[in-house]
C-alpha cells in the first residue's frame, strides 16, 4: 500500500493510463522586422481564442460544480489581461525578434521561475495558473491539438505529474474513474474542483513511489484515505470492490428517505433545510426533501458580471427561488463578500487577515445604496412566498439597528411605489462572531431569529483558519468552548422566545445531533448532499438517550473526549451499522 | 487650517524646510563588452556598501525604537538578496551593455511600476521599500553624497513629498521639530517609525494644499489631529505654544510620581508593572516605578540572528533581567512568533490569515526541542529571582498539559545536571483567544495565574484586525461582549483562587480603571510610557465611585455608550483637568 494524500473522496478500481509530460516543439528561427506586425496579430488572435475557450469551459463547468469552484477560471482570464505578463511577451517579440510561441514560452518560464523563487503557497498557485493559461495560448499559437485522452478503451485511472484545472475540466467522468497525481495537495485548485466534481483523487505521490506507475497497471485507490495499490493481490481488489458496492447501495437506500418525515425514534421532530448557492440547486433540494432553504447565499448573483446586479435582476431571481420553494420558507442572507470572496468590479483592498477584515455586513453598512437595492429586491420577493432576511457577520447591536434602518427605508420606498411586500417579514442575524454569542441576549431583542454559522464561529472562537493546513488540526467543532457557546445562544434565544437554527457544517455532521436535541434546537440547514444522511441518522436516534449523551459531553474538558463520545454514540445508535460498513 | 492625516502625535511650531525631489544624473553612455566584469564588480561593491549601511542604521535605530520598528530594515536587506531583483539588474548590464547605475534605475522603475499596477496596499509598501533601497544603491554607485539637511540653522519642520524609512532614520531630532509629507498615511512604515521615535508627523497633504509650502513658511502642526497651519495668525501660534508647554509640563509632573505608591483615594492598591521587549528597557521600567515585569516578550532574543539562540545565550539574558528586577517578579512569555512576526532562519509558510494561523504555543508544541531549550533557560534564571512562566495563545486544556509535560522534562533534565531552579515556579496562561475565556474555569485548574492579553482578545472576539484601516473603526475594547468576557475570566480565576492580571493595551488606557476595580483585578502591566499616566489616574480615582460606574457599564448594550460613560467618568475624576488641557 502506498500512502498518498486523499484529495477527493471515492473508491476507484481500474487500469492506469499514464499521461506523458507535454513537450512543445517551438520554432527555432527568429522573425524578420517586417513580420513584427504579423507576429503581434498572431499573438492577439491566440489570446482571443484562448479567452473564448476559457469562458466556454468556465460556463460549462459552473453548471456542474457551481459558482465558487468555477471562479478559478476568472483568475485565468485575468492573466490574459495582465499588462505585466503581456508586456513581457511583447518585449521579447519586439526587441529580440523571436516568434510569438517562443516569447510566450519564455514569459511563462520567467514568471514561473520568479514565483517559485518566492517560496510562497499563493505564488505557487499563481505559477500553476500561468502555466495552465500559457500552455493554452501556446497550443493555439502552434495549432497543436488538445491533449486528448483515450475514449475508446475501458474506463481507466488517469496518472499525471500534475493536473491543471483546465485539464480536470476536460475529463469525462464516463472514461476517467479517478486521478492520481505526483504533485499537488489537498488545497490546490484542482483538488477543490475534483471534490466538487466527485472525481476521486489521490495526490502527492512523487516521493512515495519506488517504481513509476505504467499504463496498464491495475490501480486500486481510495480518495478519502489516500491509499493506493498498484497491481495488488486479489484479496485487496475484492475488498475495495465490496466497499465500492456498499457505498453505492447506501446511496440508493438513502434516496428512499426523501419523503419520509425527519423524526427521532421517540418522536422529536427535526426540520432539515438546505443551504443553497445558486438557483439550479433548488430542484435537487426539493427532490431530497428539504423543508425549506435555511441559507440562501446571494453571492452568485454578484459574480461573473461587470456591475452590481440591479433591483429587477435580483428580484427576478429571488422570486423564482421563493416560487420554486412553494410555501416552504427561504432564508435569504444578504451579501457576504470580502474574506476570500471578491468581485471583479468592486475591488477590495488587499488585507493581511481578510477573515478579520472588511466583509459581509461591514461592507453593506458602508455601501448603503447597494444594500438597500438588495433589501428592496428581497422584500419584493416576499410578496410571493415565505421569505426571511438574514444579516451575516453581525458583531454588535448597532449593526443590527443600522441594517434595520436601511430595511425600513427600503420598505418606505416600496410603499411610495405601491409595490407589495410582506410587512411582517422575519429579520434575523447569523451568529458567527464570538461577540455575537456573548451578547446573544441583547441581539435577541433586535432580531426575529438566530441562525448559527458554525464554520466561522469555530474559526473565530479558536483563532484557527481551517483552510490553513498548518493549524487545521486545531480546528475542533467539538471544543468545549464551542459547546458552551452553542448553549449560550440557545438559552438567549429561548428566553427571548425566538427560533434558532444552525446553518454551518456542524449541522451536516450527524454526530452533532445529540447536541441539538439537548439544546432544543430542531432546525438544521445543510448542504444538499448531507440531507438524507442526516435524516437517516435522525430516524435511528432515540432523543432521550441522545440528550443524556450530550449532557455527558458538557462535563468533558477536551475536544478529543467530546468527539469520541459523540462518535461512539453515533455508531452505537446506528441500526444498519453493518451495511454502512 | 489644513486637515492632513495625523500620523504621529505631537505639536511642532517652526519654519519649513522644503526638501526638493532628488533627481539622479545617470551616465548616458553604455559600456563596452570588455568592461562587463568591471561593471559587475562595481555593482557588487555597491550592494555590499549598501548592506553594511543598512545594517548600521538598523542597529542604531533599534536602540532607539526597539526590535519591531527597526525590523523594517530587514525587508530592505532582503531586497538586496532577492534573486529576482538582482537578475533584472544583471540582465540589463549583460544584455544591453548599460552602466550599473542605469540598470539599477531601470530595475527600480520596472518593479515600482509593476507593483503599482497591482493596486494593492502591500505591494505599494514593497514598491516604496524597493525605491528606498534602490536609491541607496544608486547613491553608492554614483558616489553621490548623502542627502543632507541643514544643521546650522534654527530647528525646522521638514516638508517632503514622501519620506522613506531610511530618510526618517537619519533625521536628527535636535534639528527637525516635525515632518510634513504630501503622500503616505497612518499605517505606512515611516509613520509607524515616526510614532516610535516620537517625531510629530502630518501626512497625506497632497490634495489639501492650494499653494505649495515654501522654505521659510511658518508652520504650526499637530501630529495627533492632523491639523496644519501655514503662516497662521499670532493667536493660533500662541494657542499651540501654550498647548505644547502644557504637554511638556504634564510630562515633568508625572515623572515625580515614580516613587509614589499606586493606590486609589480610598485605599485600593493597584500594582503597575511594565511590558518589556528588550533588556535595555529595564532601567527605564525601574526608573518609572514598575513593580515588576508583567510581560517579558522573548522574541527579540530570536531575531537578528542566523540560528536559534542556545540555552546559554537565553539563560544569560533571562538572568540579567531577573537580577535587574531585584526581587520584583518577572513574567516571561514563551516565544510568540508567527502572525506578523517572522524569523529569517525559521521560514514559516505564507498564510492567508496569519492571525488565525501557525504561531506562538502552536509552534512551540510542534518544535518541542526549541521549546524545551527556552523553558530550561527560564528555569535556570528562576534560581536568581522571582520568575513566572507564561504560555501565549492557549486555546485548550490539552495545550497547557502538553506544555507542562515539556516543562517537566526540562526540570528533570536540570535535576540530572544538578543545576538549581525554582521548583515552585508559577506557570500561567495568556487569555487572549475567545475559547480560553469560555473555558477559563477549566484552564484555571491547570494554571497558577492568568494574564489577559486584551489586544488579541478584542481582535478575535470581534473578528476585527485592528491593523486593517478598513475595519479599524470596529475595533472596540469597550464592546459589551469584551466586558462580559473580562468578567468571565475574573470570576473563573476568583473561584479557582488564582491571580489574574492584564497585559494588553487596555491596561494602559486609564479609562478602563473602573472595570478592573469592579472585577477585583489589581494587577496591570503596560508599556513604560503609560506607567505614570495610569498611576496618576489611579491616585485620583475613588474606587467605590469607579466600581459603581463600571456596574453601570454592564447595563449598556453598545460600545459607544460604554466608552462614553468611562470617558466621562475619567474626565470627571481627573482633579487637574484644567492643567491637562
Amino acid at each position: 500500500m502506498i500512502q498518498g494524500i486523499g484529495a477527493s473522496a471515492g473508491i476507484a478500481i481500474g487500469k492506469a493510463f499514464v499521461l506523458p509530460n507535454w513537450e512543445w516543439d517551438l520554432p527555432e528561427t527568429g522573425i524578420d522586422a517586417v513580420d513584427l506586425a504579423n507576429e503581434f496579430e498572431r499573438l492577439y488572435e491566440g489570446i482571443r481564442t484562448s479567452k473564448n475557450e476559457i469562458e466556454y469551459i468556465k460556463n460549462e463547468f459552473r453548471d456542474i460544480v457551481g459558482e465558487e469552484e468555477s471562479s478559478i477560471f476568472d483568475a485565468h482570464l485575468a492573466i490574459l489581461d495582465d499588462p505585466v505578463f503581456m508586456n513581457e511577451i511583447q518585449g521579447v517579440i519586439e526587441r529580440q525578434y523571436k516568434a510569438a510561441e517562443v516569447a510566450v514560452k519564455e514569459a511563462i518560464d520567467h514568471f514561473v521561475t520568479m514565483f517559485d523563487l518566492l517560496d510562497d503557497e499563493y505564488m505557487k498557485e499563481r505559477a500553476m495558473d500561468i502555466k495552465d493559461v500559457g500552455n493554452r495560448l501556446l497550443k493555439h499559437l502552434l495549432g497543436a491539438p488538445e491533449i486528448t485522452l483515450p475514449s475508446d478503451t475501458q474506463p481507466y485511472i488517469l496518472v499525471v505529474k500534475e493536473l491543471s484545472p483546465s485539464q480536470l475540466a476536460h475529463l469525462n467522468p464516463s472514461h476517467v474513474l479517478g486521478v492520481v497525481t505526483m504533485l499537488g495537495g489537498k488545497t490546490s485548485h484542482s483538488s477543490i474542483m475534483a471534490r466538487a466534481l466527485g472525481m476521486p483523487l489521490v495526490a502527492g505521490l512523487e516521493s512515495k513511489l519506488t517504481t513509476p506507475i505504467q499504463t496498464g497497471d491495475l490501480i486500486v485507490m481510495d480518495g478519502e484515505s489516500g491509499h493506493l495499490f498498484v497491481n495488488p493481490e486479489k484479496r485487496i481488489i475484492e475488498q475495495f470492490e465490496c466497499a465500492r458496492t456498499e457505498q453505492k447501495l447506501k446511496k440508493e437506500q438513502l434516496e428512499l428517505l426523501s419523503t419520509v418525515e425527519s423524526v427521532t425514534k421517540d418522536g422529536t421532530h427535526m426540520r432539515l433545510s438546505a443551504n443553497i448557492s445558486s438557483v439550479k440547486e433548488l430542484d435537487m433540494a426539493v427532490k431530497y426533501g428539504a423543508l425549506g432553504v435555511g441559507l440562501f447565499r446571494t453571492e452568485f448573483l454578484y459574480m461573473d458580471r461587470s456591475t452590481f446586479p440591479s433591483e429587477e435582476e435580483q428580484f427576478a431571481v429571488y422570486r423564482q427561488v421563493v416560487q420554486k420553494m412553494d410555501g416552504r420558507p427561504t432564508v435569504i442572507r444578504t451579501l457576504d463578500i470580502g474574506g476570500d470572496k471578491q468581485l471583479e468590479y468592486f475591488p477590495l483592498p488587499q488585507e493581511d487577515n481578510p477573515f478579520l477584515g472588511y466583509r459581509a455586513i461591514r461592507i453593506s453598512l458602508e455601501r448603503q445604496e447597494l444594500f438597500q437595492t438588495q433589501l428592496t429586491a428581497i422584500l419584493r420577493a416576499s410578496a410571493y412566498g415565505k421569505v426571511k432576511i438574514m444579516y451575516p457577520m453581525i458583531s454588535s447591536v448597532e449593526e443590527v439597528r443600522q441594517a434595520n434602518l436601511i430595511l425600513r427605508k427600503a420598505m418606505a420606498d416600496l410603499d411610495t411605489r405601491g409595490i407589495p411586500y410582506d410587512a411582517d417579514i422575519p429579520v434575523g442575524v447569523m451568529i458567527e462572531i464570538p461577540a455575537a454569542v456573548v451578547i446573544a441576549d441583547l441581539l435577541a431583542e433586535e432580531s426575529d431569529f438566530f441562525s448559527i454559522g458554525t464554520n466561522d464561529l469555530v474559526q473565530y472562537v479558536l483563532a484557527v483558519d481551517r483552510m490553513n493546513e498548518q493549524v487545521a488540526h486545531l480546528y475542533h467543532p467539538y471544543h468545549p468552548a464551542v459547546l458552551r457557546m452553542l448553549r449560550t445562544i440557545a438559552e438567549a434565544a429561548g428566553k427571548a422566545n425566538i427560533p434558532v437554527s444552525v446553518c454551518g457544517e456542524m449541522a451536516g455532521d450527524e454526530r452533532s445531533i445529540p447536541l441539538w436535541l439537548e439544546l432544543g434546537i430542531n432546525d438544521l440547514s445543510m448542504s444538499i448532499q448531507s440531507l438524507l444522511r442526516v435524516k437517516h441518522r435522525v430516524l435511528n436516534t432515540t432523543a432521550s438517550a441522545a440528550r443524556e449523551a450530550a449532557r455527558q459531553c458538557y462535563k468533558l474538558a477536551t475536544s478529543t473526549e467530546i468527539e469520541k463520545l459523540l462518535t461512539d454514540f453515533n455508531e452505537s445508535s446506528c441500526l444498519d451499522k453493518k451495511s454502512a460498513g
